[in-house]
Parts: structure tokens; sequence; C-alpha cells
């Protein structure tokens, strides 16, 4: 029905998450009908990041740079690592100011049925950092599904040998949080986690 | 926070419509971390686009050929013509395989304010169409909105010299709509619109 080229663009647009037939064929059209020089923008970018964007050699967060801008930055507190799934992750906790040292972000969980193992996510790199750095805490933030849970248990049996402390962050109810819209798990680890009150 | 060319990718795909910056965010690193292929074909579908696809000579359609496929159809209905607003309401009528003439597309409605006038709208080259061709009847499917039922005003009064039928799509309640759930100026049109049961 569309014109072939505008169906490539329809079918190409719905490999963006969230992304399907109705969104992408009022992408397709508004880009072409309103707005070519968008449609240009986003082309180049598109071409450019792909291009110029790879692993920060430290931290495996994207950047274009040799080392990204947290890993550069030598105000930062070289004592404490904090192990992230992914980038969205460093922005909350950058955005949330609460942490100062540095991140190791492994892209991903531990999964070996999609052939997610110890290699693809980095973790001979992490171990190395380790080693070879001075840390004193390492923060394990990886998310708590089954394969974040997973992925910390394993880093943490890894690092036996750390003479530093190895933490978890802590899991709860969230601020604000009414606890009868609180699911069951996390008000378990909410009281397994309950604090004597000084 | 997030490296500049990543940063120029998300600005930039928040053009898309429905596309804030959490979205856009998320297109980006999905994109990059896991589909770079996607990436590129977009880009390039995009670039394609922008280049070949410009509007049919005949209706003003998109396409990437002189004549769009509808308009270079034979086999349909000559004597009858539909015009609308934008290539989804071709897209739309074709779909529910009611109509099968030839159609005009306005690609907008008279906006004086916004500078849309008919030489925007492809008037001048809808009325020589008009003219040169042998229609019986012309269907207006402008849209409901004040803007699309004076687009259909202004083109019912240009067309006073036409020779055929010049008809307006019926408005009215929705078929499995329920009576409560609709507006009052479709109920308007409704009762306005009413026929006598032969």
């Amino acid at each position: 029905m569309h014109s072939p080229l505008i169906q490539d663009l329809i079918n190409h647009l719905k490999y963006l998450p969230g992304v399907g037939n109705k969104s992408a064929t009022r992408m397709a059209y508004y880009l072409l009908e309103q707005n070519k020089a968008a449609a240009l923008k986003i082309a180049n970018s598109l071409q450019q990041a792909v291009e110029k964007i790879h692993h920060c050699e430290s931290c495996r967060i994207l950047t274009e740079n040799k080392i990204c801008q947290i890993c550069a930055d030598l105000s930062r507190d070289e004592k404490t690592l904090c192990i992230v799934g992914s980038p969205a992750d460093v922005f909350a906790i950058e955005q949330s100011g609460i942490f100062k040292g540095y991140y190791f972000v492994l892209m991903g969980s531990l999964s070996p049925l999609d052939g997610i193992g110890p290699n693809e996510l980095g973790l001979p790199k992490l171990f190395e950092k380790v080693n070879k750095e001075n840390f004193q805490e390492i923060i394990l933030a990886t998310s708590t599904t089954v394969e974040g849970e997973g992925t910390a248990n394993y880093i943490i049996n890894e690092l036996h040998d750390f003479s530093g402390t190895v933490t978890r962050i802590a899991f709860g109810v969230p601020l604000g949080g009414d606890l009868e819209y609180v699911d069951g798990s996390t008000l378990g680890h909410a009281f397994s986690g309950r604090k004597p009150i000084s």
C-alpha cells in the first residue's frame, strides 16, 4: 500500500523499542511531510554514533573517546567502585548525586542460555581493574532480577581474594511508597533487611 | 552526562512524534548496545526516503515514482474522486476496501493563520484535474475538525461549475459505538442526518 521506500522506512523504524506499525507509520509520514531536516539529522546522528561510539576502555560504558568522561575525571573518589548493569543505571545514580566513585558497566547480565557468559560482560577486565587499582569498597548495584542477582553472586564469589569490602545496595520499600502497593518480594526484602533503631 | 555524540542522537530522536527524553535515551542505547545494524538500516532508509520521496504528480500522495501506485492502477473506477486530508486517510479507506476510485490528497487543511492557503494544498491542481478528467462524483472525505470542514466548504464553493455530484461522507454514531460514550457534536450529526426507514 505504502510506496516501497516508505514501507522500508516504516519496517526499519519498527526496530526502535516500543515502536509498532502505527507509530512507525506516523513517524515516517511526519518526517517526510513535515520535517525532512529532522530526518536527515537523525540519519546522520545514527551513522556518526554507530561509527564512533564504543566501550570505554576502563569501565565499558559507551563513549566516543578512549576513556569516558567519568573515568577521566580525576576528582572522583578513587576508593570506591560501583558495578552496574547498564549505562542507564549510571545516569540514574549520577543524577541522584549520591555516589562519587567510579563505575564498571557490565552491559547486561549473565545469561548462559543466551550465550552471555563472564567474557561477554567484561568480567576479566573487571577483575584486572580491581587487582590493579586500589579500591577499598566495591558496591554491587546490579538489578534485583534473577539474572541481576545471579550476576552479583557470581562476582561476589570471584572477588573472594579482594582485601576491601564488597557491598550490595539495599532493597526495600521505596521512599514515598505506600505499603499496600508494594509487591511481596520487595516487602520480603524490607523485612529481612530490617535494622534496629539505634 | 551522555557522551556528546550520544546526546546529539538523543536530541535528534526527540524530533520523532511521541518520543520524549526517556524514550529517545532508551532508543539510542538500545541501538548502540544491541542493534547497530538496525541503526544503519534506519539511517539509510531515512536518507533514501528524504532524497527520493516526493508528491505524486496526479494525487499529491507521497511516492518515489512520478505517479503513485493507486493513480497508476487503470483498473480502478475512473468516475469517482475522493478528496482526503492526508496519506493516512487514504490507507484507512483502502484497508476498508469500500472505495475503488481515485484520490486527491490535500496534505493538510486550509489554515490562513499558519500560511496554508489553496496553493499549499494543491487546489489549483485539483481543479485542473477535475476539469481535465471525467469524474461523475467527487467525495469530500476531509476530517470533521473546524479546519477540515472549512477546507471542504471552500472546495465545494470552487466546484460550483462541476457537472457531476459533489458529496460529503456521512458523520454519525460509529458502528459498535455505545450511545452514552458518543460526544455531543457526533450525536448532533447523527440526529440531523437521520433517515426515514423506507
